[in-house]
């Protein structure tokens, strides 16, 4: 007697003998219904329901009565109303199975933590139980070729690559497992894994090296879930704050590139211990990394001198994604796991930008969209899915702090925050670390150390739109005898803060402007190469786009005409890609063929590049006004300063 | 025009225009014909004289004249007469190409030093020498991906996969050879190195790793010249002289496996360090290595814990040929280099026996072989291309000297060859490390240690030929009053050194009579096995192989029955065969192929070895004389002996 099994949501159907299991069903199908444990009912991954269509309603005597299996099962784990083990449940008329996403292989993960709506998971370690045969005195086989055989009759796993340092724990791990065995498969191609009887831990790390902060994100590689996320100061700073420097520490120093590949090793190591030890796991838990960072990083933790990359053609030694073992990284993790590192596409436009294109996917839309990623470079990709284009613009360090008077990093302590009264033209601001704002009682001035990259860009914003910075960028005292406003060489410059003493120089605008303008400057280029004049989206990805304020990046010109309503935020876009390579094969594939199909731009040899910065130096880049930043910066609109620059100039 | 060319010896032949260069057209042909630098005139591999046929003679213009390219080879090295540069020669007429056999890739290499006669050289790794594009800003990709593209257009080598700690070396490498490297493919599938410009250098280590000694061998990848051998004593003899004490340290201490795992890798690379510095090159020039060993030191030196090995049923981790990364044995040769170690077949019958397999290659032939490499035990191997079989039999240290009243390592001042006076019964002796015979003037006496395995075979054999030991074993003293013939215990002990004193006692004999009684019957077993009486030849290997005299063996019965002149020793086979899988990749398919066939018997769950071992207890195992001992061993006839022990029993 045979019945008609159909899939949701599939669609596969088939005929099967009645007192099939439902999993048997899915396998002869095709159908994507995990399972770890191999069928025995012991891992709970095949979990299905009774669906219906027109014509088979949803009856529980469709399938066969709960058995001691499931029963077994249920004494152990709960067991949803409705659910029941694809493995143990056998089909007894025609029916229709739903198997719902959290028992695919494939799946999507909706995500809150992480700041996107769904992740595939897809894991490219996947967990196989096995009972493996006994040696025989009689016929003597290795243990490893018995467990490959086991692999291969339960799981079609053939021809699988062993990685020898992983033997070791083999024997140990039959026995005690009393001939059974979990074995970690990776690629389905490379055994990388073995722990005695059943296990269902396989926990991966996602990496986000910056030049300033590395984060971690500890992940489950079934589920998707984030079990822990860590931060730390990249130690390499002792050796230079921007990247620049640390390249020039490199050129300097003979072992320079050895010991900065040191500290950063190191720092992921302890990242590894720190992810551990929050979510209560071990180290050899974690099975697979991923690795996103800018180029100079990237080498850098891969141990690849990055010397070429401060010098024109800005050389990368591969663009490549990678497979490193950790244990070649000095990562003390599984002695099998593997470090995925994201594709680059060009010397500077690195594995993070691959990470935030894999997260933000312009690829995968109509919508031109604009991805900035601001640092010591910005990286710029610019695109839809008919094509894709990046670039990188050497804004220098400003929009980090660093070059500018009063600048750091930003830390607590940083001005981050500024508004400047439109009136009086006096300063209030907040710092990081510290609730309220400068004019609030109860202030901490003795708490403020300096100024960051997004309190530069508000307080020249501010002050322009208080007609103290005209459009040149010169910086006056418009009504005259302002306090705030005090000769400084042979122009002002503007007291934010008495004591201590944080100024904005004329120097620190023309810093600004400097990179504000390459900035912009990229992004026209590409849009010139696009041919459009337009963008649809601006998404500005990274530490520095959470904090700088869209509107005051539009009101000094930074990115191109836009709706303001579609300028935002991407968050750590670049560590959302890592998750995502981390967590999905497919992702990888993704990513690897969308960075070998971006065209990069080279802003160094265009000499439109050079036009459209000298253009961009103006505050702001053209000379009409935003309707909508009226709206929403507070006052005066930009047309009174333009007037009042033109009465002037 | 086109011109008919014949390659010889393989015979291929095909037509080509007129200037075709020689290694092209072996190219298009698929003639074996070597090159490293691609056709350059660089190398000098691709060497070729012109041969003749009938109605083809030898001209030289029938090749264009030497040219520019030649010359400056000229310039650089010797080019014998009558030689010519296969990328460089044009084909003027129709013309027979003679290769000869050091141009050949797939080549004989004929050796002395190994005891072998002739050794395949086809190595795993090779060198390619390529011209690698400049990096462009204006279309970036990384400096990798223009390597891989030139090993691709100039070597047809595709989708090679890079072993990513190779890469730190790859940006400085292309830059000092000004876009010209050699890289080293390993199996044409793994890049595992990178060197500037063009480099011939390919080196190689083969290890034999003896529970006693480990020997290495630095082999010339591309010659197959030995360019240095080194041995040392394995120094886990610290921690348990013979195996079985070895694992059961491991078994008694937490970190024994760790420990004894450490002490023989640092061996290793000592010993790489040794053999670097004696053919005076680098560490980093070794490219491939490989191993053989028993399973217990095969075990160890892979970072495997060889518990199971002391215990039925005896299983190994695996009985697969592994690659290795040779760094992640804590071995400091090349970055990229691996160590292969060789397929083992049973507990007890290792990679150590697969290498006296592929260097005695009895499956090669069709005269049945018995293979013998005495150790803790026995390794036995009997077939030829028909059929082969392999046991272990549990001969105990006797034949290393332990569990010996006076035994002792063969190492200086230890016994190891004794001759007994037939009517006197006064014994002499040599020892290693010195010069002539015990009654010898000027013979050192203060130099004795003790009495080695050779040293025991021998003293129990002539005491057994001068009716001291009658063929149950017993001491007696034949005529009575012997001053070298003591009461001792219930028996006698036979005097061999009176000071320092060194005896034969009787738990000696009974110790020799249980282990040559162990290795008879394993190969008796064998041959019933195979079914046949007889075997054509006996191989003893290894370095106890080497110590006795066949003679001897054979009055003691330790082998089977064979003519004494198809008995000998096979020197270090193993090593041999260590240094064949180095050299050539057939050979590793060879091995592997043989090891997979090779059918295990063991002795411990077969009856009939019981009955054996019970059987070849008495000296000799069987009462009818071997005429041919009596020709060459001194005197009495055994048959005398026979007579006295069945008057006096």
């Amino acid at each position: 007697m045979t019945r008609q099994v159909v899939f949701s949501p599939s669609g596969r159907r088939g005929s099967f003998a009645q007192g099939t299991t439902v999993l048997d069903a899915a396998r002869a199908l095709g159908v994507d219904l995990d399972s770890v444990c191999g069928g025995r009912g012991i891992c709970g991954r095949c979990q299905v329901m009774i669906g219906s269509r027109p014509g088979i309603e949803a009856r529980p005597d469709r399938l066969s009565e709960p058995g001691p299996t499931e029963t077994d099962y249920q004494a152990r784990r709960p067991l949803a109303p409705g659910h029941r083990l694809g493995c143990a449940a056998e089909i007894v008329e025609d029916v229709v199975i739903d198997v719902p996403p959290e028992s695919q292989v494939h799946r999507q993960v909706v995500r809150k933590r992480a700041g996107v709506s769904a992740l595939p998971v897809d894991p490219v370690v996947r967990l196989h139980y096995v009972d493996v045969a006994e040696p025989d005195l009689a016929s003597p086989t290795g243990d490893l070729e018995r467990l490959l055989a086991a692999l291969e009759k339960e799981w079609g796993l053939e021809g699988l690559l062993v990685d020898p340092p992983v033997l070791s724990g083999l024997q140990s791990a039959l026995r005690q497992g009393d001939w059974t065995v979990t074995a970690a498969v990776r690629h389905q191609r490379d055994l990388v894994g073995i722990w005695p009887g059943f296990r269902d831990v396989a926990l991966g790390v996602a990496f986000d090296v910056g030049s300033t902060t590395i984060a971690g994100h500890l992940c489950d590689l079934t589920s998707g879930e984030v079990l822990a996320t860590s931060g730390m100061m990249n130690p390499q700073i002792g050796f230079g704050e921007d990247l620049m420097s640390r390249v020039s520490y490199v050129m300097m120093n003979d072992d320079g590139a050895e010991r900065l590949t040191g500290v950063v090793r190191g720092a992921l190591d302890g990242l590894i211990g720190e992810l551990a030890a929050e979510a209560g796991v071990a180290r050899e838990d974690i099975l697979e990394l991923s690795l996103v960072g800018n180029p100079i990083m990237h080498h850098l933790a891969l141990g690849l001198d990055p010397r070429e990359l401060g010098t024109a053609p800005f050389a990368l030694v591969t663009t490549s994604a990678l497979d490193t073992r950790a244990r070649d990284l000095g990562m003390r993790a599984h002695p099998g796991a593997t470090v995925y590192s994201l594709p680059s596409i060009a010397g500077h436009v690195g594995a993070d930008a691959c990470g935030v294109v894999l997260s933000e996917g312009p690829h995968r839309g109509a919508a031109l969209q604009l991805l900035v990623d601001v640092g010591t470079n910005a990286e710029l990709v610019l695109g839809n899915r008919e094509r894709l284009l990046a670039a990188s613009s050497p804004t220098g360090p400003a929009f980090e702090g660093a070059q500018i008077s009063s600048g750091q990093r930003a830390a607590p302590g940083a001005i981050e925050r500024v508004r400047v009264d439109r009136s009086t033209l006096e300063p209030r601001f907040s710092v990081i670390g510290q609730e309220g704002w400068s004019n609030d009682v109860g202030f901490d001035f003795g708490a403020v150390t300096g100024i960051c990259g997004s309190g530069i860009i508000e307080a020249i914003a501010e002050l322009f739109l208080a007609g103290v910075i005209d459009g040149d960028g010169v910086i006056r005292d418009p009504a005259g005898g302002s306090p705030w406003v005090v000769p400084s060489e042979r122009t002002f410059s503007y007291v934010l803060s008495v004591e201590p003493r944080v100024e904005i120089t004329q120097n620190d605008v023309r810093a600004v402007q400097l990179a504000k303008a390459a900035l912009h400057a990229g992004a026209r280029l590409l849009m010139d190469h696009y041919g459009v004049e337009h963008v649809d989206e601006i998404r500005l990805a990274g530490a520095f786009g959470s904090h700088i304020d869209p509107r005051y990046a539009m009101v000094l010109g930074m990115i191109p005409d836009c709706d303001l309503e579609h300028v935002s935020a991407a968050g750590n876009a670049a560590g959302v890609g890592a998750m995502m390579a981390l967590l999905s094969a497919e992702a990888r594939n993704e990513i690897e063929d969308v960075a070998g199909r971006i065209e990069k731009v080279e802003t160094a040899i265009e000499p439109r590049f050079q036009e459209h910065f000298v253009a961009a130096l103006a505050i702001p880049h053209k000379t009409e006004p935003y309707p909508e930043l009226s709206k929403v910066v507070d006052m005066p609109a930009r047309v009174e300063t333009g007037q009042r620059r033109r009465r002037r100039g």
